[in-house]
Formats: structure tokens, sequence, C-alpha cells
């Protein structure tokens, strides 16, 4: 039975105020304890072209520059953290606005320089995690939502991929809780054809993962999101369910629409 | 005996590098229980010119449009609340940044438009002070640190003082812990001569404000911060302590700088 839901929201919800509001709703009306962790969308970029602040990316990944870790712990860890706190405790859902900072809840450590130098980027001290105040939290009836930052315990911030967020702390809390771990994007699912939104593959198994690898069925994008959620469930996380943000909150009990990874 | 320490540190520190540091420091070896209210300070000026955000004040206070109420999440919020997280684990404190929109702790209504119309400025609603997981925070050994932000419970955050977030999370703590509760600003204390740097006034009680008052030794500027302190007196905070960040942290167990309301 699942007592602990942990649910990434990216950007494109984030962006987007009718599919945010409708997401809010519902994530507030998930019974009992609940996680959410939030990417940042295009209002960093956007805030950031008005400070003159320019985005670097190497191989399509943004390089974090002293001015960019600013600009993200501005935005992400201020503007859009705190508006979903105060829209939640608008719907009726106690929410506490977090970074991996806080409580010292997330250490991570600044990426090493190998070719790229990614900057303030933190890789997740996964082993380190400090669940006892999140745990104090969640029992004492609160809502914790992650921005995406942690830090490196000398002072720095550092910007953190949100989905490892999700699932570093979906298995860290697995020693307490049954979790599902729900990643939430812009289609139904994993695809078994690209083009074709509806073809969604409902349930992955490691068989079934390995299978689709020799088809190469499996897109870019979705590689890094199945690679969390099998190294979720393989280190004790119940349950991941992938889909679009307006089904996969629907369904918090039995499995009816999304991917399902087990 | 005193077993709660709370501090609101201003602006000129904040903007103060080195001052900073030092503040810091101190604040992290406070033994036991703290809570730390942070002030904005010029930052938030800085990057609202950036932005194009002009300030616009009526009689010395800031009015909180649209832009503005944006602007303050962001940079008290985020960048200030959590660089100030982050350095104060590097110190070896647990903090955890907050805002009173977090966990609701501290509701408030927009302030009713009289003769000006103050924006998004939020009045504390004292008396639905939400004190369970502040404590609940305190008791497992985080320290909370504010930003001066709070939410009228609809979605709406709201630009609050720091000073009166200070001390209405004093008076509402007052009645599980013996509080102090101390102003830190760029003076030594409360002065009798501001021409005097050194012109400390040691001790105030209602009888010697109410002389203070009549002689007129007092600046426009420091009635604020008295009238909040006797209200915190008045329901049942155990001290006030006002003085500059240097010296006032260095005593917390016996009053020796500073301005002692009591």
């Amino acid at each position: 039975m699942i007592d602990l839901f942990i649910i990434k929201v990216g950007g494109n919800v984030i962006d987007n105020p009718v599919l945010l509001q409708d997401f809010l709703q519902q994530f507030a009306a998930i019974p009992g304890k609940k996680i959410l962790i939030h990417g940042g969308g295009k209002i960093a970029t956007r805030i950031g072209d008005q400070l003159g602040i320019v985005s670097n990316y190497v191989d399509g990944r943004r390089i974090t520059d002293a001015a960019t870790i600013d600009l993200v712990t501005m935005v992400y860890g201020g503007l859009v953290n705190k508006q979903l706190v105060a829209q939640l405790q608008a719907a009726g859902c106690n929410a506490i606005g977090l970074t991996g900072a806080d409580a010292n809840i997330i250490p991570a450590v600044k990426r090493p320089v190998k070719e790229i130098d990614y900057g303030f980027v933190g890789d997740v001290r996964a082993a380190e995690l400090h669940t006892a105040p999140l745990k104090a939290l969640l029992e004492a009836g609160t809502t914790p939502v992650f921005a995406p930052l942690t830090h490196d315990g000398k002072g720095q911030l550092l910007n953190t991929n949100a989905d490892t967020i999700a699932s570093s702390l979906a298995i860290a809390l697995s020693d307490s809780y049954q979790v599902r771990l729900i990643y939430c994007f812009e289609k139904k699912g994993v695809l078994r054809d690209p083009a074709d939104d509806e073809a969604v593959i409902n349930l992955i198994n490691p068989a079934i993962y390995q299978q689709l690898l020799a088809e190469k069925v499996l897109t870019d994008g979705i590689l890094p999101k199945l690679d969390n959620a099998f190294s979720a469930i393989n280190n004790g996380v119940k349950e991941v369910l992938i889909g679009h943000a307006k089904d996969v909150l629907n369904n918090t009990t039995t499995q009816v629409a999304g991917t399902l990874i087990c």
C-alpha cells in the first residue's frame, strides 16, 4: 500500500498557467503524505535575458556560471517555489518550500570538471541525505516542495537536476515509506512510437527495458528518466509512474494511465 | 532563563559581506534554539533597476506593485534567504529557509487601502500564527531563517516588515519559550543623543520610555522599533535587546551591550 507520493513536475507545466492550476488542484487533492519537486521553466531564461545573463550550453546542457546560479536561486528557489507554496496553501495543501540546502536535506558535490566544466552544478551525495527533518515535516502534516537546488556544505548553492532530486528523495525515504515516484512530463507516458502520442507503453520492467533498448524505439529524452526510474526501483522504491500531468495524479491508488515501471 | 533567541538582522548587515560573515559566525555560535529574520538590503533595488522595475515610494514607504512583489519574492525569498541558509550550514548551523507562507506559519492580510495603497503589503494576522510546525523544526534541532514575506491564504504573497515578523513570532512562541528578541541595526543601541554614537541608553522600561518621548530625544527611525519592542514585552516576550550586530550576539546570556527593553 503506497503511503508516500513523490511527484516531479517539469517546466512545461510550470510555464503554463492553465495546466499548472489544474495540476496544483489535483496535487492538493492527493490524500496523505506527498512531496513535490519542481523544475524551473523558461522564466529563468526570460529574467536572465532581462538581466543580461547569457545562457551557455554545451551539448545541450546549461552551464551554470556564477551569474546563473544566482539567477536560478532567485527564480527557482524564490519566485517559482514560493508562488507554488502560496497557491498550494490556497488549495488547502499545507506546503513548505525548500531547497536541498535547507536543513541540509540534500548534500551535493560540485560536479568534477572532466571534458566539460558545468560550473555550479551539484551531483547529489545520495548516501548522505538527511531525511530526519523531512520525515518530521511529513509527520507534522506538511507537504515539502523542493526547488532543484542543493549545496556543497561549504556555503555554495548548486543547480541540480530535478529528476535526480526526486529519485534520490524517493530512494532515501523508502526505508520508512512505500513510495510511488511520479514523473509528470509533456507526454502521456513512454511511447513505443515517438510520432504517436497514444502509443503509450503501459508497463516496463527490466526485461522489457532491455528489449526496447535493443529495438532502439526509445528517444534520447526519455532515457535519463528511465535510468532514474530503474535506479529508484533497484534501491527500494515501490513504483515509478511516468506520464502527463493531467493523468498521473488521478490514479494515486490504482494505476490506469501512463507508464508504470517496476 | 532564556531558551529561544529570535534575531532580526537588517539590510545594512546583509549588504556588507564583512559584517555579514562576522554576524553569521556569531549567530551560528549561539547555543540552543534560535530563529533568524532578515531584511532585504539594497540588492532588490539594484536587481529591480536592471529589470526596469521602478521603486515607488510614498512618505518614505515603498509601494509594492505586482512587479515588485515578484522582485522581492525572488531576491528576499530566494537569493538572500538561500545564500544565508547555505552560509549558515557551512558555519555548522542547521538552517532552514522559510517565508511566512511556508507551512502557513504567518498568515497576513493585504493592507487595506486608506489614504495610501501600499499594494502587496501584508499586515500579520498575529493571533493566527501557526507555531506547531515551527516548534517541530526547533525541537528537531533546525534553525528557521525567515525572509520578510507572508501570504494571504488565497495564493498571494505579501511583502511584510521584518521587525513585525520578528515581534509576532516572538510573541506567538512565548507560550512555549522564554524568548529574547534581538533587533540588530547600525547603531550601538537606542541613543540619548542621535549625534553621539556612544550615548547608548542601556535600559528602557515603560516609565523611561514615556520620559524619553516627553523629552523628544528619540528619532523617528527608532520609534517603530520601540513600539514593536513594547508590544512584544506586553505580550509575553521576556526581553528585547536593540543594538549593533557586532555586540548584541556576544551576550546571549547576560546583557552587556545595547539597549535592553523590559
